[in-house]
């Protein structure tokens, strides 16, 4: 069986028949745009990815990037790739036509791109990091520096990279060292940066390093950042020439190898030129933003690899014999597909469930991000924002972890088989891994979460939810959804909603410990929540079609049975991790580094 | 820091203050033994693998076997190391004194071979697999068979295989086709293996292969398999010579690199001879005494790469510095080692309840496996054997599973520098992998729990189980360990006990299906009370030392946050795992196929 990476119908569901991205049309930022025009995105890519990119997987995984010389080059294949991957316009899809974009939702770029990263995380590194920077310079950067570099990177002619993380200082970015010296209009940087991804290589004309730096006599930690726009090759007189930055080593990643992963040395001959982006020290809430699209394409990252897993293991279990069944175990019958044995099927669904339940996830909250920017109200776009504040840690952190445990799950239905360098269950393994860690750990999501995104503006955006959550219900019941799975969610919802107002209370009351002590548990139980609030979501659409006499019964049928699974296996476990939580269980809170 | 690959503290602490190995001294088969030749025998085995086998780690995993001329040739690296562990006596350490061994404990024994494993659990196959090939020749082989085979491989000149699986016979072992054809005292043997690990190597003279094959004219199914022992060279007049033992192919493993996993042909000349060991069409009963051995094994891998992992990212968390506290966030204040995170403290206690938990269940498994073989009664070594047989399937797969988990915690904590080949998690992550896999996958182990090992013996196994909860709540209680957490286990294991009785009810109405749908969340609540147990057992030795005036105050205290941990956020998910079954969710057993 071929593998098709996500399953059209499912994206096409989700899309227009849970999330109602139809709706967007009647935006006037998307007035040009139909749902032949969104389709067509979307299968371009589906098929580039599919024919081209998906053959390459083995292939790229074993011919990572090399440092010869000083330069890192990059995979024969990659180049042949990279300038189709440029001809469809994925870089700058979602950007206004105003900027040379499509001017296309969020939601849609993201269902496009999620094709790409099942084929291959790695080469969507590239696209993925030159929109995300030329967005900073878009929004951020002078006249004249989107006038140079906007251009170039749209058409993929340059491309971009985030370059925060130093030796020393990763998680916090407070600690980041490289310095500013002003020299006209603009800076001399000097420092290290590691773990750039795409921070070299011999794909692209140039490549544009968004560098986090301190300038001269600038406040100590995360108040004295700013963000600097640093090219490998800066604007001369005579076209481009060198700007000092150096590559001083390749980091050996265990997945994700096509995009290099490199050690900068800026400024080594003191002449590496930065031009400031944003104000002075207002490095890093400019670097949020691109921060949050990196913390959203992760998350597609994770659902795309676990949906090429997943589906990877669906072609598998359909086509293996392999025992039979406890109910006749005859061994004079042939044997049975593993699909057939009861375990083989609870695997099976429970990756659907995550697969599915985190694409839902995802797409709502890039359709979150596009009504923030363009809903017709400022009541409504501001309303949006927040539900995307909310959502972003949970959409970033869920594909990751939940998505790991789904595509280990697919190795496993592989049995020996999966465990070997033959098959393709493994690479995705090594990729996926990496999901939990880059663009802030989950721990960090968690703190994010808790700490910051649920007792923003003073409890507003854990309102809105409870309202998606209380319109959902609505739906679900309109359309016939079991009173008992409404119930569940809603009980959930109560029970979360409770436990964040006590626990923003422990953090007023000045007990910072006790309320995040549990932040682990907490992104856990708000993350089970919010998926179940995705496949009620999923549960109300399937019976709308249904009623409506839609052909595709068997796939309405496997959303019923997932949306069943999620509600009732996974949503009950969320009240042991309310009480975790709530009673603050103290046993790694009080554990000293001494006693392990 | 170096990495300690256990903690010796730790491995004393269990077997004697908690398990109370040294009991066994008392039993007239261990009489010539004393604390002192066990210890000196735990001990040679962890230095060797400190200063020997782990430095390798890295030169292991880089350099796999390769296929030349029809003969495997292994890394030099093993020729080094291979006659040092020969002369250790690693193979037939629990073997009694007229075999060749040194009568040790298996309980010794496996504790010895955890450093070894933990060091390298490939070059740990060699002896393990040796061990094993070799008590079941010692078992169920023939004098001459013995005479010719076992001091060899007891000495590690010979070198023994499990050779059970065929490309279309896995986890359905009645499936199996290679064919045995009587010829006076042997049988020609024909047919293919597939995944047999050490199956052709450059390292012992010989190979001496333990095959299931299927006698001409032998009934279909399980109650035809015969088990063979099939040299790779077998005795001529001249001395050893071909026995029609081929390699086809060698599997390209993730992990486990240095042990070869390959692909045998036998009998492609018509003259692969092979020996019956056991009576015909009994091979899968005796294969099962290997099995249930290399179950135990498989365990202690689990434990041996989980403890390893632990203690890298131990020894990184307490040198990385990262951050700063939430209570003290001054950009000035020197950054904090990891470890100070109470998140990271999170990671590690959570390595530490499922690496110390581990270990205590499977050296309580090892105790019962020689109290089944030498107590002083046929009553307490059927007891013994009764829960031996109960806790094999937790002890095989807690550790898969759960030490998976927690390796890739190990990972976690790294952060970016974990996702790379410079360090060594990415090693443990892909080692730990097969442990969930090979001789018998979590699902086949959840199947075993719930529709065999539970409910034999009419429920003996269950009652004996409980006889020893309540012998460890009695010793908490009497050692002042809080009441809450004795309360805690009795709770759970009466949850256990009513549910199983349930299950088994439901079964013996007919309801196959219905008893074992939730097999793996049923192994999952198993698990998770057994491990409370061992955590309350290693809590009341905690107490008990402490009472006693330990010097290690230390240690014991990390002993009761673990515990604490243990009983308070992890047994807390049995009930919702118990209604799960109870209920008997039906989302997976009435999913079809053709909805995925």
């Amino acid at each position: 069986m071929t593998n098709p990476l996500l399953d059209d119908r499912d994206v096409a569901f989700t899309l227009y028949g849970v999330l109602g991205a139809e709706s967007l049309l009647g935006l006037p930022h998307f007035e040009e745009h139909s749902r032949e025009t969104f389709d067509a995105f979307v299968s371009v890519a589906a098929r580039f990815a599919r024919e081209a990119v998906f053959p390459a997987t083995r292939a790229l995984d074993e011919d990572p990037p090399r440092l010869v010389d000083g330069r890192v080059l990059v995979s024969p294949r990659l180049h042949t790739l990279w300038p189709k991957l440029r001809e469809m316009g994925v870089i700058a899809a979602a950007r206004p036509f105003e900027v040379g974009g499509q001017q296309l939702p969020l939601a849609i770029s993201t269902a496009a791109s999620l094709y790409l990263m099942a084929a291959n995380p790695a080469l969507f590194g590239f696209p993925g990091l030159t929109a995300g920077a030329a967005h900073l310079i878009e929004e951020f950067g002078s006249e004249a520096l989107k006038a140079l570099y906007l251009e170039p990177m749209h058409e993929g002619r340059f491309t971009g990279t985030m370059a925060l993380t130093e030796p020393h200082a990763g998680s916090s970015l407070a600690d980041v060292s490289t310095r500013a010296r002003p020299a006209g209009d603009h800076y001399l940087i000097s420092g290290s940066k590691i773990f750039i991804s795409g921070g070299d290589q011999d794909l692209s004309e140039n490549i544009v390093h968004m560098v986090l730096a301190r300038i001269e006599g600038a406040p100590s930690g995360i108040r004295g950042v700013s963000l600097f726009l640093v090219p490998r090759l800066r604007f001369g007189v005579s076209g481009l020439e060198p700007n000092d930055v150096g590559v001083s080593g390749l980091i050996h990643k265990i997945g994700w190898k096509a995009l290099p992963s490199v050690v900068l040395s800026l400024g080594e001959g003191g002449d590496c030129r930065g031009w400031l982006v944003g104000a002075p020290h207002q490095g890093i809430s400019c670097m949020f933003q691109m921060m949050n699209e990196a913390r959203i394409m992760v998350g597609a990252n994770g659902v795309a690899t676990a949906s090429v897993a997943y589906h990877e293991s669906l072609g598998y279990a359909r086509e293996r014999p392999q025992g039979r069944l406890a109910t006749s175990k005859d061994p004079q019958l042939p044997q049975v597909p593993i699909i057939e044995h009861a375990d083989v099927r609870r695997m099976l669904l429970r990756q659907k469930a995550i697969v599915e339940g985190g694409m839902s996830l995802l797409l709502q909250t890039a359709l979150y991000a596009d009504r923030a920017s363009h809903a017709a109200t400022e009541g409504e776009r501001q309303h949006a924002q927040v539900l995307l504040d909310l959502l972003t840690p949970v959409t970033k952190s869920f594909p990751a972890e939940k998505g790991f445990e789904s595509t280990v799950l697919a190795l496993q239905i592989h049995g020996g088989y999966g465990y070997t360098s033959e098959y393709l269950p493994e690479i995705f393994f090594r990729e996926q891994k990496l999901n939990s860690i880059h663009e802030g750990t989950t721990g960090i999501q968690g703190l994010d979460l808790l700490g910051r995104k649920v007792v923003a503006h003073n409890g507003a955006a854990m309102r809105a939810f409870a309202e998606e959550i209380a319109r959902t219900c609505e739906r679900a019941a309109a359309a016939g959804v079991a009173a008992s799975w409404i119930g569940a969610l809603t009980g959930a919802a109560v029970e979360v909603s409770e436990l964040t107002k006590e626990l923003a209370q422990r953090g007023r009351s000045g007990d910072v410990e006790g309320m995040l002590c549990h932040s682990a548990d907490y992104l856990e139980l708000f993350s089970t929540t919010v998926i179940a609030w995705q496949w009620l979501l999923q549960a109300a659409a399937a019976r709308e079609a249904m009623a409506s006499g839609s052909s595709e019964r068997d796939f309405l049928e496997g959303k019923l049975a997932a949306a069943q699974y999620w509600l009732r296996t996974e949503l009950p476990r969320v009240p042991a991790l309310v009480t975790l939580c709530r009673e603050n269980e103290d046993s790694y809170l009080t554990m000293r580094p001494s006693w392990f």
